[in-house]
């Protein structure tokens, strides 16, 4: 029997470490903004550790590093890796860990003197966030040629600074032709960001692929009045019809028949938002996500219908707009599959889970065979200062990392 | 049979018309804020046409217009009055109706050369809108000694313009003692600035009192998370918990044991306010209004314990705090009467109202007898440029104030 390959946790631990003091905020949080000089030390750092192991290192023109140890025969390459950058007062885990837990497979290669058939190609890509320039997963989106990048190039920051001038300020604006490479298959570890693994008992997320998404943008018309002169029988308020509209879309999202819908109303606005004035508008926004596209357009025909009653009842206009339309994306079967054995051999808890989120990986996808690995992150915060990770979810995400790449490379 | 007096309606609208053009706006409404260049026109074109017509003018330490006809006799003065200042971008009948009601009152009388026992004082409080400077109805608490005049002259404008400058600028800062005058009694005339008279088909309102006025903060406090990996049974959903209190508190205000409450929420915020994250703070306002202190009470007993209990279901955290408490007034019941007479001698359809806004008369019935005389306004719009009265409502608003000063000042 084979022994069973595992990363070195302590070196993993450490790199994580390391890292998290780029940028570091007083409440142990990252803020590292993609292209930024923080940004830049990160990649550095990165470089450095993968030079001083004897990988070789590509940088393309919208900033992707691209860290391969080399195969024993010129075969398509196996991927792995996430993003070096982070939210604003973000953790220190969402993304640096993908990237840090294929570099840490790396070097266990090494330590283990591995010769993989396949080369294993570890990549930072740029701006996943997209909190300084929008869109997020601009790197993976120009990397499969969903975004030109002359047109990425041009998109500026609230400063008025351009990509192609960040890149150039901090020295990444690379010349290395990757984009064409033949690749095997990619594999991305990151941490869930939500709080299913952990509240299930489930060490690993085995990501079969992820959500569809529909945005959708509400306005109601009503009647502004004085709050002390018009009775309640009288008003059109806008207000108590969002309030009716939002009870009633949670209801929906919370029906059996509904299956999980992710539905959330996170952005509003009233007017005149006056207290003792009755409002005449309301605004708000629905972000709807599902693994079913059919279900989907089911509910938001449902939607549209119980919205409308609402509003009719209450004698406002309304007008509800869909803004944004994802589709679903389906990660592939043999990639899920290698993860599941993969974490088969190490006894691991594991479930299959699908992605709420946009990853690097949702993009790659279109181009190549794919799949994610999902830690549990403590109560599911990310994208806040305390995102924080145990040492055992950090060695289990990494080793099934390690097993993953192995099997594909081999 | 003595024949009934009536007052010029051409006049009065002529009146109306001029002084809607003091401050007009594109669309048919009046900005005309306290203490302002447009105030001061309004002003001196008040105190000429009283001077014209043979009155005495007086302007005090708040910068309030006295307008006096005087009587037979040294006696008590029979007030009435309202304001001249305007919301920004409001209607042309707010306010300025209840004052040039009067001057017509007094107009009429000079026309038919009526001599009565008491003077009748006809006043343009200051600032009762409280725009430009807060709080409203400052010239009538200032008269009645419920807001200090050097606290009142310290107060300023967004601009750094304290009332006492802008006083001293547009002269008129005034030294006239008027303060202390007895009063027999004051009737102001007002636009209702709610839908009721109109619906009913009413022509006059007589005022009994005003609403007791209960404001409320709420705070929900729930845990931000991402909209796309948190499935809508793990959140804790500060908006979810805002619309059901909203929707809970619009469904105690129509309970018949509620009793024509008027529960508004007007202002809402929320945290982070973005589409793809679920909101871990919600902060909404209640105005509630009612004529019985006690059923206010119970009510607020009610609406802290149904919120207490949806945040609770919602694991949210709440915090309700009473930010303000007014208590209701009582209009003098020998002044409702002389209205309620003025009313039925015209003929005019009238109901008992009790007025949901504050009013300078609300200040003035801690110092003397008072009441109101509504008129409705077209679908109880105001605060607005699309405030619009009918002729007849105008003249009959006019003459049921001419009768009831009339048997006052007897």
């Amino acid at each position: 029997m084979i022994k069973q390959l595992s990363v070195n946790v302590d070196r993993l631990e450490t790199l994580l470490h390391d890292f998290a003091q780029i940028g570091k905020t007083d409440n142990g949080g990252v803020t590292r903004l993609a292209l930024t000089e923080l940004d830049k030390q990160a990649r550095d750092l990165l470089i450095k550790h993968s030079q001083a192991a004897g990988f070789k290192v590509r940088i393309d023109n919208i900033g992707n590093i691209f860290i391969r140890r080399a195969g024993r025969e010129d075969l398509p390459v196996v991927m792995t890796g996430s993003h070096g950058d982070s939210q604003p007062r973000g953790g220190a885990y969402d993304g640096i860990y993908g990237v840090l837990a294929g570099l840490e497979v790396l070097l266990t290669l090494n330590d283990f003197n591995v010769q993989t058939r396949h080369p294993i190609e570890l990549v930072m890509w740029t701006n996943e966030e997209g909190s300084r320039f929008v869109p997020a997963m601009m790197g993976a989106a120009v990397f499969t040629g969903k975004l030109a990048v002359e047109q990425a190039y041009l998109i500026q920051d609230r400063d008025g600074i351009s990509v192609k001038e960040a890149l150039e300020q901090i020295g990444y604006l690379g010349t290395d032709q990757v984009q064409n490479q033949p690749i095997k298959a990619m594999i991305e570890a990151h941490i869930e960001q939500g709080p299913i693994l952990e509240n299930l008992n489930q060490t690993i997320g085995i990501v079969k692929g992820a959500f569809a998404q529909r945005w959708f943008e509400v306005n109601l018309t009503g009647l502004a009045a004085h709050a002390g002169t018009t009775p309640v029988t009288m008003r059109q308020d806008a207000i108590v019809g969002m309030a009716q509209c939002i009870t009633a879309l949670n209801q929906l999202a919370l029906k059996p028949s509904s299956g999980d819908v992710r539905l959330t109303v996170g952005m509003l606005t009233t007017s005149p938002n006056s207290r003792n004035v009755v409002a005449d508008q309301a605004f708000f926004t629905i972000d709807m996500r599902h693994y079913e596209a059919d279900l989907l357009q089911r509910l938001e025909t449902e939607l549209r219908a119980e919205l409308t009653v609402i509003a009719k009842q209450l004698n406002l206009q309304i007008e509800i707009k869909r803004v944004l339309t994802m589709p679903v994306i389906d990660f592939d079967p043999k990639c899920i599959e290698t993860i599941r054995k993969a974490t088969n051999k190490y006894h691991y808890p594991a479930i299959d889970i699908i992605s709420g989120a946009g990853h690097d990986a949702c993009y790659i996808s279109t181009v190549a065979p794919t799949s994610m690995i999902f830690i549990p992150c403590v109560k599911g915060i990310s994208h806040n200062e305390a995102e924080a990770i145990t040492r055992s979810w950090c060695e289990a995400g990494a080793n099934v990392l390690l097993d993953s790449l192995l099997t594909l490379a081999t």
